[in-house]
């Protein structure tokens, strides 16, 4: 039996809501038409309450990539010293970032699936007095760790010259962070993970402390933020944006805004944990330490091959979860419940792991994962009427 | 926690893919433009597939009920007999429109839930002589039951003046019936069940047997269907057809043709086989005494409201399945497997129908209808690589 539909469920792209991709099939409107200009500028007051701040908020066109850069380019000098806690892909990706733009990056090392530990990002500033900032992602999406960046924000904060600059792209909307009471200096996200909208927009939100360092000396063009915060305000980009995905970002922040932001993040909390109590019941163990919301990382049991379990998974069923990346390959897969999920494509998931599993010689009782989530889930909102 | 998406698994209308919708989505084509005829005339090419046929197959801009009236209008005559068997919602629709147009019908009444005896066709044939046809529903929908159109067709076909018209708004694409071979001499069906397009496209399919009948004077107009043939065969309709639905319905039998229709009816029989076991898992009793393939109708257990196990789905999940219709409200529910529908969406339903079933008070093991549904597809699709 070929599969008739397709479930995306990876960590990102996910899902897109029929009303955002409704929203996005209007036509394209010109970008200097006062048309647009409203329609900005709501989004960017929407990104603003989604962060929970007043502060400057901007929108680029560019993946996520394209805003780690600008914070690396736009706010850090060559010769300036920066902490980077690389525990999985996107980890490395500040510290190569960082590299191209003369920024030398003391790193803390982490096996993938570990946490960094607070006291040793104070330890790193303190031993390196040149440092100037500390790039992290709040979830490491390669590995499925959430790092305690609150914890992080309450260091950084203490010193005039250091910024935290904290990768959010698989975390805001997956929790309600509020940029400003954790301190986070410049908080970056993309289009495509919790904001349920295609790929191909960027966010970056700095607060005054980052914003002085735009007084000096840049190379930037495409990036430079100085340009987009006085373009911004005035419900304009700098160079032509991706209209249509702006309509969509708004519709989905709509969406937010309906279910209130703080039900969107207990609703991650909860799929979750349903997600994490299918798999022990699976008897498989979790990749993270410290699991994070948005992506379930798991180590593939001894003996099958974890790529083989992505692809036949996505062959047979149409249901795409991704696998490990780099030496993860094969060792694990994702299960994401991120965005425009709810607690029947978790269940859906963990079916279609259950299925691979039995078809890979791993057995186990059809269903025993679904009976963990579903009980975990009903438990989890037993407080509240589900 | 408030459902963040609606799934639609009612019997109809069922849910439409994104490709339909995207078909549907583009700018409408006049109607009389040598573009639309050219869809229009795939289109019918297509149905004529779909039936296994090469007879005059029409698409009428109304709903199922259109042509059904259709039939009743064009190829009866005031004063003429016909059985009609009423098992149903459905079946009382043929009742109705008989008496609406003067027909006499003969009703086989049957127990909602059985479905009818073939040999009490025959017997209705040879008791009434001014008989001129059997109307009848492959799938009654209320109930769920299958009825053996086939063997219908067997007898209908020995009798010159006997028509047979098949009501297969919920049977087409959910089986591969092959018209002629079958004998049905008018066979009916409507776009928003199995054809996984929006409702408001009705299609007939008539043979020469049936034919005939259009040469005596008629009182139609909407439904002329002698209009219609002579129209359709030139790739336009006798008034402003539903232009989109009818791109959007080209695209859906598309999709089948992809699949092959025999993988589709093959997909719907192993669905409903698992619904059955998840269903009987979960010591519930089904209603059908012969279950059709696209929607199991379930018998609700003692001192649960039907109703509201149906609403509290809908409004607690967004899962929006069916009860049941006129005497059988709050008896039933309805688990529909129809179209667009995979074995992770029903799982989805049982899951829904599981959580229901705990929250008013009927004990049973999470997951437990899962786990037989999941036994059942796997053991059925075993032959074959899943």
């Amino acid at each position: 039996m070929k599969p008739i539909k397709t479930r995306l469920l990876t960590p990102g792209p996910t899902i897109v809501p029929e009303r955002v991709l409704q929203a996005m099939s209007t036509h394209t409107l010109y970008h200097r038409s006062p048309e647009f200009k409203t329609i900005f500028s709501e989004t960017i007051e929407r990104l603003k309450r989604f962060f929970r701040t007043e502060r400057d908020t901007l929108v680029l066109t560019a993946s996520g990539t394209g805003a780690m850069e600008a914070a690396v380019a736009n706010l850090f000098a060559p010769g300036d010293s920066a902490v980077v806690v690389v525990g999985g892909k996107f980890g490395k990706r500040w510290k190569e970032l960082c590299e191209a733009f003369g920024v030398k990056p003391v790193v803390i090392e982490l096996e993938w699936g570990k946490a960094v530990k607070v006291e040793d990002i104070k330890e790193a500033i303190e031993k390196n007095p040149n440092v100037k900032g500390v790039f992290i992602q709040i979830c490491e999406t390669s590995t499925g760790v959430y790092n305690d960046v609150r914890a992080i924000g309450e260091i950084t904060s203490k010193y005039d010259d250091v910024i935290l600059v904290a990768d959010g792209i698989t975390a805001f909307g997956v929790y309600d962070i509020p940029v400003d009471d954790w301190n986070i200096d410049v908080a970056i996200t993309g289009s495509q993970k919790a904001l349920m909208t295609p790929p191909g927009l960027a966010v970056i939100s700095l607060n005054e402390k980052a914003k002085k360092r735009l007084e000096r000396e840049r190379s930037v063009y495409y990036f430079d933020l100085a340009k987009e915060i006085k373009n911004q305000a005035k419900g304009q980009t700098a160079y032509t944006p991706a209209v249509n995905l702006i309509v969509g970002l708004n519709e989905a922040l709509k969406m937010i805004e309906e279910e209130g932001l703080e039900n969107v993040a207990e609703r991650h909390r909860i799929l979750a944990m349903c997600a994490r109590e299918g798999i022990k019941a699976l008897g498989l163990e979790l990749l993270s330490e410290v699991p994070a919301n948005g992506v379930t990382a798991v180590k593939v049991p001894e003996g099958i091959d974890g790529q083989k379990l992505v692809s036949w998974i996505r062959e047979k069923f149409g249901i795409v979860i991704a696998g490990g990346q780099d030496h993860l390959k094969g060792k694990i897969f994702r299960l994401s419940h991120m965005g425009y999920v709810d607690i029947f494509d978790l269940l859906t998931e963990l079916e279609a792991v259950e299925f691979a599993l039995t078809r890979m010689g791993y057995r186990i009782e059809y269903g025993i994962s679904v009976k963990a989530a579903m009980d975990t889930f009903i438990r989890a909102v037993h407080k509240r009427p589900v």
